[in-house]
C-alpha cells in the first residue's frame, strides 16, 4: 500500500482530532487508559456514526493506522506534557485541515453508496463533528460545538460547495478541493472574528 | 406520494418531540445549529436507533420530511418564543398522539422484518422513548424518563395490546387504533393523575 | 435447547452486570423502569455495540434470556435490598467471571465473522467494558473506568493471551479457559492490590 498525500493529511487530522480528545481528558484526570479511549472516540466517532448509518464496516476496523495514530498523540501528551500547547496555532490548524478533509471524505463515501445529496451533506458533517459530540459525552460536558463553535456550520457549507461544483459538472480534484477549503475557510474566519451562532434564548425553565 | 392521513399524524408527532428536544435546549442556553440538533435528535433518535438494531437504513436517510419538520419547529421556537407555552397543552397532546404512532409504527416495522412480537414490543418502546433519552444525554442530564415519566410504560402496554389483538385475528386497522389509543390513554391518565413508578429506593450510596 | 455450562456462566455473569447497574440506578434515584433499564443497558450494552460494529443482529435480539435475567436481578435488588451488599464479595466475583466470559465471546464471535485478531482484541475489550461506560452515561456520570478501574487493561491482557495461545496452535478449550482465567487474575490482582493506572495530568484547564 502506498501512501499518498489524502493519507498523510488523514492522519494528521486524526492525529490532532485525538490530540484535542486527550487534552481534555487530562483536564478532567483520566488515565492513560481513558485518555487513550476518549482520543480514539474523539478521531474516529463521527467516521464511525457515518459508517454505521450508511451500513458499512467501521472504516477504522479495516487499518490499524487509527489505533496507531491515536497511540502517537497519547505518547506525545505524555512527553510533551503542557509545552504542547506551545504548538496550539500548529494544532488548531491541523484539526481544521483534518476536520475539511472528513467532510470530503464522508460525502464521498455517502454518494458512492448511492444516496441522494442532502444524505451525503448530512454524513460529511457527521463525519467531522460527531467526534467531538461523543468526546464531550464521555467527559461528561455539554458538547461544546451545541454553544460556541462555528464547527458544524463549517461542515455543511464545505457540503453545499461540493453539491454545487459536482452539479456544475466541475473536475472531482477542483471540488475535492474547493469544498475542503471552504470548510477551512469558514472556521478560520469565524475563529478569528469571533463569529459565532446566536443563542437561543427562553426567559422561562420551564419545560 | 400522496401524503395519507398517517403522514400527517407522523409528521404531527415530529414536529411535537421536536419542539421538545429545542425546548430544552433553549433552556440550556444551546445556539440555533445545537437546538435543531437536539430537537432532531430528538425526533428522530428512537427510530434510529430501531432501524440500526434490525439492520436497516434509517428512515429519515430515505426522506427530506424529517429535516423539514425540524426546521419548522425550530421557525416555530423563534417566532413565538415563550408564548408558545400558550399552546402547552396541544403540545402534550402532539406529542402523545406522534408517542402512539411512533410505538405502533416500530411495533409494525419489527414484525416486518420477521422478528418476534417480543422484539416487535422492545423495538415500539424503543421507536417512542429512546429519542427522550438522547436528548437528556445531550443536554447533560439523567433521563427524565427514568425517575418521572409513565413515558415507556405506556408504549409497552401498547405494545402488549397489539400483540393481544393480533394474536386474536383482530383487524389491522382496528388492532393499530387500539395500540395507538391505549398508549395515548395510558399516558393521559398517568399525566392527570399523577401516577408514577415507585423510586428504587437505596439507603447506601456506596456501589 | 439444552443449557450447558457455557450458558450458565454467561447468564450468571449478565445477572452480575445487571445488578451492578441497578444498584447504581437506585443509589441515583431511578424509579423500576429505569433501574431496569440502566441494568439491562449494563448487561448487553457492550455485545450491542460489538454486535453493531460487526453488522450482526444484537445477541439479545435472539434470545428472551437476557431481559428476564434482569428482571431477576431487578427483583433481586428489590427484595433483599441493602442485604444485598452482605454478598458484595460473590458479585464482585460474579462480575469478574462473567466480565472474563465476555471478553472470550467477543473474540470469538469476531474471529469467526473474518476480522483479524487485532480487531477481536477490541471487540473482546468492548464487549467486557463498554456496557459500564454506557450505564455511567446514563446515570450522568464520568466512566468509572476511564478513571479508576484496571477493568478495560485486565481485557486486553485476556485477548492477547487468547490470541498468543491461538499462534501456538493449543486446544481451543484451554485457549478460551487460559484467555478467561488471565482477565479473571489480572482484575482480582489489580483490585486486591490496589493497582491502577496513573493519571493523565495537566496543570493547565485551557483546551
Amino acid at each position: 500500500m502506498s501512501i499518498g498525500f489524502i493519507d498523510i493529511i488523514e492522519y494528521v487530522g486524526t492525529f490532532a482530532f485525538a490530540i484535542s480528545g486527550i487534552r481534555l481528558a487530562a483536564a478532567n484526570r483520566f488515565d492513560w487508559f481513558g485518555a487513550y479511549v476518549v482520543g480514539f472516540v474523539t478521531a474516529v466517532g463521527g467516521g464511525t456514526v457515518r459508517d454505521l448509518l450508511l451500513d458499512l464496516t467501521p472504516f477504522w476496523m479495516l487499518n490499524t493506522s487509527y489505533l496507531i495514530c491515536t497511540g502517537v498523540a497519547l505518547a506525545a501528551v505524555l512527553f510533551f506534557k503542557d509545552n504542547l500547547m506551545r504548538f496550539k496555532n500548529a494544532f488548531f490548524l491541523f484539526d481544521s485541515i483534518g476536520l475539511a478533509l472528513f467532510v470530503v471524505v464522508g460525502v464521498e463515501k455517502t454518494l458512492l453508496n448511492g444516496f441522494p445529496f442532502w444524505v451525503a451533506i448530512l454524513m460529511g458533517s457527521i463525519t467531522g463533528a460527531a467526534g467531538g459530540v461523543m468526546r464531550d459525552i464521555l467527559i461528561n460536558e455539554v458538547p461544546l460545538i451545541f454553544r460556541k463553535e462555528i464547527y458544524a456550520i463549517a461542515c455543511i457549507i464545505g457540503g453545499l460547495v461540493y453539491w454545487l461544483m459536482h452539479s456544475l459538472h466541475c473536475d472531482q480534484i477542483l471540488t475535492q478541493l474547493s469544498s475542503a477549503a471552504s470548510v477551512l475557510l469558514v472556521r478560520l474566519l469565524a475563529v478569528k472574528y469571533k463569529i459565532s451562532l446566536p443563542l437561543l434564548e427562553s426567559s422561562s425553565q420551564e419545560v
